[in-house]
């Protein structure tokens, strides 16, 4: 059988990058996927992805597409699901239909080097009405461990929504908005399912984990629990419920692009409470299978079954 | 056997934590590479570390390790290197007697975590007089693609060496010193090893791999092939021999933390002549083996046997 989306529009939105000099190219060489426009068939192998879900780590993008496989009823026991990018150990990329899952590891520049990559992908295999998730963890401001976050709008160290790209030695201001309906969507999806709390609001955006985050348990530390608190308090009034290290360039990114795209991102911990990450492996792996089942909810309610003629 | 380091100064360097938060910690867990001090008895492991070499890719470090297994005598043809950070897909860790290898995956916030951690561990082991050298691939400036540049000053993509850590919102600047002496002894060992050209320079550190390295090909480009010479020439006219995206964070942190640290990255490419890497696996294969080489060569010289009584 074939999954198709539900209720598209007529109209359908492509992948767009901005980039005059891509049409030169006669091969485009995606070396972080270890793919390429003229050793791969692009379109016959991605021309049908409709759902892409991010997220750090490997283990767990390729559990989200056994997730995905089961919640689609597409599971096949003897169904290995091959890392389409093993020619490489940069990132991982598992497919099961319509719905694409890939690695990006930890950082700005780390995702941003798989979104370049991954936005020329979608482009070259001429896919549209794409809608992106990223799935992940987090640290939690005030709420309880367990909390799924679905972001409003991702802020920087100073909580402003924005992303600085260098360009040429330049800072350039990207904008961070993103899609406000999709978030609904999936805060109506969390209603839906009532396994989980999830939220609507704000995640700030780090350049590391330790001093960027406030942490008191990094190899470097120049300042006190009250100046931590104060600065999570201060980003707790702006509206930041969570933080993480990927939010903002992917949502600059996407919205580059065209895609319809949401950030889900489960807290670990309540950052007011503390910093290191003590709870035991079965609750955090507990914790962090909500952002893939939220969004397995709402891809599953999506897709519809058509009969092969 | 045991090895030991040959003329090893009377006063030992030890690993210096600038925390003085660290001392109240009961346990100290070290999240990323699912490690801990009530978990693990980091002494007994890694007490006898004098050599850390750290690079992006897992599969390389695992390679590093089997390359200096032979190079020190130590193989063993059925020895397997266990990862001893098999609890966690983050990074990969590899331990030979005295030499360490990490990963740190790409950019500046995922080798940021793993340093944070990396020191803490090598602190809470009480090792002494460690070196550690980041070995890594790079674009190169007017260089001969499979060059091997030994880097002299870490500078950002305005050409400054410093490295901007944001702590609490605000920006504080740090050096990017690496150890002149450590760098000289690297280019000897290339004269020596007689099998590769090695050179002394700078290295720009950026903060992604497309728009902030001018490249022409990403999703996104707003700039002309002018605009992408003019600024590697101003690069190069600056002492910019190659391009990478950790030096700077690696630099500042090993510095503080009393570590002599090197950096040496081969060129893939020479960025003036194109942006895409379509060179053979085999060809970029061999380059990507020329740092681990030249580390390699210098560990050897720096251990000698000593019979166990």
């Amino acid at each position: 059988h074939t999954l198709i989306l539900v209720n598209t529009t007529t109209t359908s939105q492509p992948i767009l990058v901005h980039n005059p000099h891509l049409d030169g190219l006669k091969d485009d060489v995606l070396y972080h996927f270890s793919l390429g426009t003229e050793t791969h068939d692009l379109p016959a192998m991605f021309g049908d992805v409709k759902f892409v879900c991010v997220g750090g780590s490997p283990w767990r993008m390729k559990s989200f597409i056994e997730y995905i496989a089961s919640v689609l009823g597409m599971e096949d026991p003897k169904a290995e699901y091959p890392n389409i990018c093993a020619g490489t150990d940069r990132y991982a990329m598992y497919k099961i239909g319509p719905v694409l899952s890939v690695s990006h590891g930890m950082g700005i520049p780390s995702i941003s080097i798989m979104l370049h990559e991954l936005i020329k992908l979608l482009h070259h295999a001429r896919c549209t009405d794409v809608t992106i998730f990223r799935i992940g963890t987090s640290g939690g401001i005030g709420l309880e461990p367990g909390t799924v976050v679905v972001t409003k709008q991702s802020v920087d160290a100073n909580f402003l929504p924005k992303f600085e790209q260098v360009i040429l030695g330049k800072t350039v201001m990207r904008n961070t908005d993103l899609d406000p309906g999709l978030a609904q969507e999936l805060l109506e999806c969390s209603k839906e399912l009532n396994q989980f709390d999830t939220q609507l609001g704000n995640t700030m955006c780090t350049m590391d984990f330790y001093e960027g985050q406030a942490r008191l348990d990094g190899a470097f530390c120049s300042y006190t629990e009250e100046d931590k608190q104060e600065y999570l308090h201060n980003a707790q009034k702006a509206g930041v419920c969570n933080i993480e290290m990927e939010s903002s360039v992917f949502a600059a990114m996407c919205k580059m692009s065209g895609l319809r795209a949401a950030v889900v991102c489960v807290t670990f911990l309540d950052r007011l409470k503390g910093d290191q990450l003590t709870s035991s492996h079965d609750i955090l792996n507990n914790y962090q299978q909500r952002p893939q089942i939220l969004v397995g909810h709402y891809i599953k309610k999506h897709l519809t079954h058509k009969k092969d003629s």
